[in-house]
């Protein structure tokens, strides 16, 4: 497990004036694909095509939507929207670098680490493929860019986090362990493979344990954002689309609960897991009822554990029964947030060195420019080493990651 | 709204000993049906069969099974078990009222409000039958039994908590109606009635506005306990029955949500609702989050509510645009726990006018017979006043419940 005694510590008091954020995103630009895959494949790498007012990405002769709710950096909140936006209508930090760098510095974050976007959360669009051939190429491709191009163009400014080829773990191992031979520190996970036709962490068949295991042997963090399932909450085929933006939440509490309860943070004692985009304030709660049912239902459950509807009977995993759920938490879970009163207040129930920050650049619950201010004002009372922690503090030690310098602008 | 400031204070320091639990659950006897039905229905009214050494409901001809944790009270944590159990295998307490009362007075429970089990949370299974004419008759029988004979066999300590026609609003109307002039506090309703084929609290054609307005007009308290949309929290098809059993509260952070979303609240601003057995230590978060979105995401909601995959683009419901969901929370929503450290020592960010005990009896999940003594710990440093109402004063006001004097035990 990742002991907290390594937390770097800070010389310049200065330095708490920057932020490193482990959650944005990044809009691929129009040749990351076309540029670096084989010429054969021309036709039928990802791209951005044209079609009257509209941009959209096409991969194997399909179109794959976008939301402009996802490139939201810059705009007043009544000019969100859920339409799709050209490229020339971004603000250009979402797909630029060099204008990222400048809004990073805007904002007073030191480091960014950013998820993909036409890929989806993990790569979904890739496992969903026809030809996997081309789809591992492409999951390279991507790595290849994010890692030499997005985070080279600036080093220590960016994060790498990387892809897997989610339906083959022995390929996932050997694209781990190349991205992290190239200098990545993490890589992308669902927060529900079930829902994406994959095995779960339950699987009998173990299908995830050589994935887990490489994230174990690499130290590459699994980063598993609220939406990596394809599923979003929703509570009634009539709800409004808000109603699932307010419960994204639930998404981190299934997944969170789902490494609690597989036996996989117990097997793999190293491996670290990062909660994306999930909030922190119902982190807490969710840790107590799982330790209070544990103590309660162990006995049944680690013997009988029988069916209920739609699920078939699976009985917990012995390894769970004698587990320490709050430890379980404390040495292997990471969360983070955006904008969180209660979450913030609640710290010490969460573990202050469980919590990171980030800004969510360019989504729409993105604070962007003032994100800094809006973490600084949450911190307020807060020790400077407990406000160190938070902004940079965890996130160095989690992903291993080492920033430039404070930059003078 | 129901003020705050009606709360009835106490006089005698004695009286903070015990509780009222706002959660607790009764097992029907055999004859309950049987004896209240017309002849005619004799072959086919809800009874008990014994078939080798199990027991089991049976109705319209259908067998419906019970589980062993419904039934768990004066059982060690080792013998709980999900296999169905016989009447003579249960705790007497489970189905006859004058042994509840004696389980009752060991644990300091001055008042119980019981929740159906073979009719299900609010009476899915007579919604579900062929015959919706007997099905009438049998919510008609419930009431009555629940009332005359379960509640009226001991005055002042029993909430009478009565069902309603779920597939006919008029009908259910002139229920809550009959209900509330034989003294009834409460109807079950469900958390999801979507999940039960039925309008859910966003639909256009107002379906269930008859039921609302009359909860509001008639004062009874819309109760609606986790499990109520027939559907449990899953994270896999083969995840351990355990994770959905921690993941219970995810039922009642989506049925506030609706509540808060679906305009209800605004339109009947009068109307209680107890989030019943979902817990309390998640509320602050998700309120937070959802005034959150609200505030960010109010222009393109209000406007375009574009569509998410399996929704059909419903836009949020403009009475909602200007609420203050806080407000709407401490005006109409009440939440209750049963062991909970997290949530207790955050009461001043939940309400402490918003929240009360419950005992789970005779479910898993109890404490019985220590319920009093759990529920005293937690509210350790509180002042008497905020102990008289967690235990007592917000179920006397929000029920309009005058309960019998402190007995003599």
């Amino acid at each position: 497990m990742a002991s907290p005694s390594t937390t770097p510590s800070f010389t310049d008091r200065a330095q708490l004036d920057w932020m490193i954020s482990v959650d944005d995103h990044v809009l691929e630009h129009p040749r990351v694909w076309l540029d670096r895959l084989p010429a054969k494949y021309a036709e039928v790498a990802p791209q951005v095509v044209r079609e009257g007012d509209e941009e959209y990405w096409v991969y194997e002769g399909k179109k794959v939507p976008t939301t402009g709710l996802g490139a939201s950096a810059g705009r007043a909140r009544s000019e969100f929207t859920t339409k799709p936006l050209r490229f020339d209508e971004m603000r250009p930090g979402c797909y630029d670098s060099k204008a990222r760098l400048e809004d990073m510095n805007v904002d007073g974050v030191l480091a960014s680490l950013c998820f993909p976007s036409f890929p989806r959360f993990c790569g979904q669009v890739f496992h969903e493929a026809e030809d996997r051939e081309l789809a591992l190429l492409c999951v390279q491709a991507y790595n290849d860019w994010m890692i030499d191009e997005w985070c080279g163009s600036a080093p220590g400014r960016f994060i790498p986090l990387t892809l897997i080829p989610l339906w083959d773990p022995q390929l996932a191992v050997k694209e781990i362990e190349r991205c992290k031979d190239k200098g990545a520190s993490g890589f992308c996970f669902s927060e529900g493979p079930s829902a994406l036709g994959l095995p779960s962490l339950y699987d009998a068949g173990r299908y995830w344990d050589p994935v887990l295991k490489a994230a174990e042997d690499t130290g590459m963090v699994v980063c598993t954002h609220i939406g990596s399932s394809s599923r979003m909450p929703t509570t009634a085929p009539d709800c409004p689309m808000m109603v699932s933006v307010v419960l994204q939440p639930l998404n981190a509490m299934n997944n969170l609960t789902d490494w609690l309860f597989s036996g996989a943070l117990v097997r793999f004692p190293q491996i670290k897991v990062a909660l994306s985009e999930g909030g922190i304030g119902w982190i807490p709660a969710t840790l107590e009822r799982a330790a209070y049912v544990l103590d309660r239902h162990r006995y049944w459950a680690g013997k009988d554990g029988v069916s209920i509807k739609g699920q078939d009977g699976a009985s917990l995993p012995p390894e769970v029964l004698d587990a320490d759920l709050h430890q379980l938490f404390r040495d292997h879970i990471y969360g983070c947030f955006i904008d969180e009163e209660f979450g913030v207040a609640n710290l010490d129930a969460i573990g202050i060195d469980n919590v990171m920050a980030e800004t969510d650049y360019p989504h729409s619950d993105s604070s962007w420019p003032n994100s800094r201010k809006v973490i600084h004002a949450r911190l307020a009372g807060r020790t400077d080493e407990e406000v160190y922690k938070i902004l940079q503090g965890n996130a160095i030690r989690v992903f291993d990651f080492t920033p430039a310098p404070i930059p003078q602008v």
